[in-house]
């Protein structure tokens, strides 16, 4: 392994700040293979975050909307065979020589193993990044979700991991970040993991350096959800919040905010 | 039929709050095989209860799900091919020796034929409880939604029904309350009633006495519904103030706010 | 071309008000043939509106459910083989001797190639209206979305026109009506130009000059924006506050607030 080239955290702050600049000022197109339950809420969360969301996976559609898009979100949830063929034609339209970033998302592969197998032969296609809980890494990895082997597993599919709970973790394997932002709600609304790595893609999008790119996302809607919560009454009001003040976010409050180490 | 076992209405109201701190307490797993249009505001619902919803339909994954869930929640809005073969599924999940409570909202039998036919069929495979509104229940049974017939119906089939719309009757033939508690915006959201649904399987998971579990989802969505109804400006607001409510609910609300005779 | 027969604008917003008054009255039952992403929030849209929505797409049931709805949305949105043979059964459900309306929303054309070509097909099945945005006009027709190109196509199709984006345009191709109405909020919600469709599907239901229907829906949905935008903080507090003000919405409000030339 190399040695960890690792930059000031207020400097990763403050580079995350111009992530979101660049976000809202390019507008990226995020094509995202998701599952139901999630489609709406995952793209209002785009749509506030400056994004464009398309999520079609009919087969006849989905070629031409991958091959116009700026990055690509893939969520397991709901991954049924549609799904999986969507998937080898957009990975497919990646191959033919364009450069499309894409995030994988192993929704709830702790629950059923035919998922998780089939998450693994997808990690091995080279996501840019995996957003996943706890116990979603240890049914993929077989390990604790531990900073060693969360690095280990980062370096070793060369993708950046986000493990995201109580405090966030995001890692290519040479550089590791801990996020203190967000708020105890997130947990309570449904799709917030699966709107969070979207806005992962998002950020793809519109930075090279997918570690970034990643802890950018993150610092997003963490800082939207803490401050979100400062006013909710329950999950309804501070779902409806979360998306306000993403949209409201600017880099300043972005880098004043965060709470990285 | 029995002689009825009827315990004070004051008696039931209490026992229904106890239901909810088990709710809350041990965060059942409830796999929903919904339709797309109420998914998100059904998984919402729950996680505002304390439980913790599953979705997916595909065959792949449906068998794993059903089998590590703890109710399930059978809505037949949308009931297309995979549906009907993922219910196939997890009903022979339940055969195999698990005792897996399970819920059927016939949405809308009453205008579709072919959706009534097959709502028979399932009502016959043993469900712990059925909610429907008035139409649909003329169009299942083919009778008025009064006292005697629902009392009738829910002996027959060895099922609770619970009856909603102005004011809600939940029987399981031998006893029988009426719940005066909701407000009238609950039935200008969508996937208000299969939300429902989906929290009398919730309520089915921590409570063996389905006739007890039903009233108590019916007490606490409807008493949320009333308190969220206090300050909405309309179903908008409405439907972000219940999701509030239902998260802020407890044993003491519910005991003490229950109208029921 | 025939003269135009134009009424005044201030008539055509007081005969607007007079359709959202027929829409309470008589609430319409409206059957969507539409994407999973817009589906619970058009749902509500209709339901706020004063209108009863159905949604499936299953082909077991979309026939009965066609038969008994008052119109119809056709959303090309994830327009998939289940979608194509839906709306085949349904079609020809309004062939046999009802005359069932039927709105389309050719929604993201002009990111597929496969779904501009599909649209084209649908455009000569005689839609009572087209509800689109310039890109999606653009791709559909091959020109630019002027006065003049809106009005040869909406005459040629015979078929009301709405075009929707900064400033609303709704044609028949001698009526011509601009529409000043709405907040930039409602391009930042998902679904918003979706449920706009839907609900010219409602007043289509209630009104038979399609013209005035169309431009009732649109007038309806771009005031009750209008008003929600004043006290939004975002977003997310604005698709909560469109639909309280879609219910509280009535017809003196819209004659009085209603800027159109």
């Amino acid at each position: 392994m190399q040695a960890s080239i690792q930059a000031g955290t207020g400097d990763l702050a403050r580079a995350a700040g111009g992530v979101i600049g660049r976000l809202r000022a390019s507008r990226p197109k995020i094509h995202c293979i998701t599952n139901t339950v999630a489609q709406a809420f995952t793209a209002n969360v785009l749509l506030a975050a400056g994004a464009i969301p398309s999520m079609t996976t009919a087969l006849e559609e989905v070629g031409p909307f991958a091959a116009s898009a700026d990055a690509l979100l893939v969520n397991l949830g709901t991954f049924d065979a549609e799904r999986r063929e969507a998937l080898r034609i957009v990975l497919a339209e990646r191959a033919d020589g364009r450069r499309l970033s894409w995030v994988l998302d192993p929704v709830l592969v702790d629950r059923s193993a035919p998922r998780a197998a089939y998450a693994r032969t997808l990690v091995a296609r080279h996501p840019k990044a995996i957003r996943l809980n706890a116990a979603e890494f240890r049914a993929l990895s077989g390990e604790e979700p531990d900073a060693a082997p969360l690095a280990r597993y980062a370096a070793q599919h060369a993708a950046v991991v986000a493990l995201t709970g109580i405090a966030d973790v995001v890692t290519d394997g040479q550089r590791s970040i801990r996020i203190e932002n967000g708020h105890t709600l997130m947990a309570r609304v449904t799709a917030m993991g699966c709107a969070e790595s979207a806005l992962v893609a998002a950020c793809l999008a519109v930075e090279d350096d997918a570690f970034l790119a990643t802890l950018s996302a993150v610092l997003m809607l963490n800082i939207a959800g803490e401050i979100a919560g400062e006013a909710a009454r329950g999950p309804g009001s501070f779902a409806v919040a979360i998306l306000d003040e993403l949209d409201n976010l600017d880099a300043k409050t972005v880098a004043s905010r965060a709470r990285v180490s």
